[in-house]
C-alpha cells in the first residue's frame, strides 16, 4: 500500500446491542460501514455484520474450537497490526463495551501504541429485559438498580452482591449462570429468598427464553427451561411487573413497596 | 375518518438516547418514521424528530411555560385520545424510558385502556459518559455499578445511596443536581469524601460540559463550571480513567483497587 493511500490508524470499540439487529445505533452502523477490519466476538446475532462493506476484513476473536477464549493479548496484537496496516478497525462487542466488556482496556492499549481510539455505546442486555416488561426502575417499587458481575477474576462471589441484597435496589447479575447456587444461598442467608427473580437468555431475539420464580430457586428455574450462559439474572420487585403469563407464577409474593 | 382507514391503537414508548442524534437505534428510528403522533419530552436534541413523517402530529409534553411539568395524567389522556383517534403514538423520552423514565407506567396505563403498548430501549446518559473515557466498569477497578435517583418522591436522599457508598461500586446518580450538598455530606460521613467524582452535562453533544473532582466538593465543582440540571453524577475509581486533561486534577488520589 502506498503512503498516499494509507489511512490513519484508528480503533473504534463498538457496542452491538443485545441481539436484535435493529437495536444497533445509527452511529455504530456508520462505523461498521466505514470499517476496514472488524474484530468480532460471539455476537448474539451475526446479521449486524451485514453493515460492513464487502472489502472489510472480518476476524472472529471469540471462543476458540477447544473452548478457550481468544487471549486478550492476541486481540491487542490484532488491533495494533490491523490498525497500522489497514486503517479503521472496529472492535465489535455484544451489548455495551463499557458494561463488563473490557472495552476501555483495548482503548488504553491502542492509545499507548499511538492509535487513536474511541467508543460507541450499545444497548445492554439489561435494557432488553424491558421487552419482557421488566423495567429497571419503577416509581414506588425500585429507586435504584445495581449491576454486578457474577464472575470475579478470582472466582469468588462479589462482596458487593451481599450488600446489594440488603437494599431495595433491583439487582442485575451478568455472567452469573455458573454461580446460581451461591447467589440463591446469599439471598436466603439475608432472608430475601422469596424476592421475585427472572433469568433471561437471548433477550430481544425471537428465540429468547425467560423463566420467573424467586431468588431461592434459581438453580431449578434454569434447569426447568434449560437456560445457560450467556443469560441475565434480575432479582427484585420490578420482576413482578413482567407480563401476566409470568406473573401468575409469582402471585404469592407481595410487592415490597418503598416507604 | 372512516372505519376502513382506522388504524389499530398502539403506543410505543421509545428511548431517544442521550443527545447525539446518531445514538438512536434503528428500531427507534423506524418507530418514529411510522408514527402518527409523537408525544415528546425535553429532548437533549430535537434533531431526532426529523425522522418523523411530515404528516406526523408532534406534541410537546415537557416543561410548561410557568415551570411545571405536564402532569402525568394529562400525558395519559393524550396517549389514549391520540391512539384511539390516530393510531400509532410514539412516546419519545430522552435516554432510556425504563431508567427513571416512568415508561412502564405509561405502558400499563395504555394496556388498561385496551391499547397495545411496547418499549424500545435507548442509550442512557450513563453510557454516554464513555465518551469522556469513563467506563461504568473496568477490570481490577470496579466490578459493579449502582444507578440511583437523587430525587425521591418524598424529597429525601435515598437510603440506598448511603449503602452504596460503603461498597466498591461505581455510583451513578441521575437527577441529583439539587442534592449535591447532601450527597457530598453522605460521602464525607462514610469517610469516602476523597473518591474521584465527575459531573457531566449534555454528554454526547458538542456543547457537553464535564468537571472532575472529588465526592466532597460536588457543590464547588458544579459552580465552577456552571453545571446544572439535567446532569449526571458519577462517583468512583473509574472516574480516574477519564481523559488525561482531567486526570491531572485528581492525580493525588490513589486508585482504590479491588483485592
Amino acid at each position: 500500500m502506498s503512503n498516499l493511500m494509507k489511512k490513519a490508524p484508528e480503533l473504534i470499540v463498538v457496542g452491538a446491542g443485545p441481539g436484535d439487529p435493529d437495536l444497533i445505533t445509527l452511529k455504530a452502523m456508520k462505523a461498521l460501514q466505514r470499517a476496514d477490519v472488524v474484530l468480532y466476538d460471539n455476537l448474539a446475532n451475526q446479521e449486524i455484520m451485514n453493515h460492513c462493506s464487502s472489502a472489510c476484513e472480518k476476524i472472529y476473536v471469540g471462543k476458540l474450537p477447544y473452548g478457550d477464549y481468544t487471549p486478550q493479548e492476541v486481540i491487542h496484537e490484532l488491533i495494533k497490526e490491523k490498525a497500522l496496516t489497514k486503517g479503521t478497525v472496529v472492535r465489535l462487542k455484544g451489548g455495551d463495551p463499557f458494561v463488563f466488556g473490557r472495552g476501555m482496556e483495548e482503548i488504553l492499549y491502542a492509545r499507548a501504541e499511538g492509535i487513536s481510539a474511541s467508543y460507541i455505546p450499545g444497548i445492554s442486555s439489561m435494557q432488553a429485559a424491558g421487552f419482557e416488561d421488566i423495567p429497571l426502575t419503577h416509581r414506588g417499587i425500585s429507586e435504584s438498580f445495581w449491576v454486578i458481575t457474577g464472575t470475579k477474576k478470582d472466582g469468588t462471589l462479589s462482596e458487593d452482591l451481599k450488600t446489594a441484597i440488603q437494599t431495595r435496589a433491583t439487582v442485575i447479575i451478568y455472567m452469573g449462570m455458573k454461580k446460581l447456587e451461591e447467589i440463591s444461598r446469599a439471598y436466603v442467608e439475608k432472608s430475601a429468598g422469596d424476592l421475585p427473580a427472572a433469568i433471561i437468555q437471548h433477550a430481544s431475539l425471537p428465540h429468547k427464553k425467560m423463566v420467573i420464580g424467586t431468588a431461592k430457586e434459581l438453580v431449578q428455574m434454569a434447569a426447568n427451561k434449560q437456560l445457560k450462559h450467556p443469560a441475565l439474572i434480575i432479582i427484585g420487585e420490578v420482576v413482578r411487573l413482567a407480563s401476566d403469563n409470568f406473573c401468575e407464577q409469582v402471585e404469592n409474593f407481595a410487592i415490597r413497596r418503598i416507604a
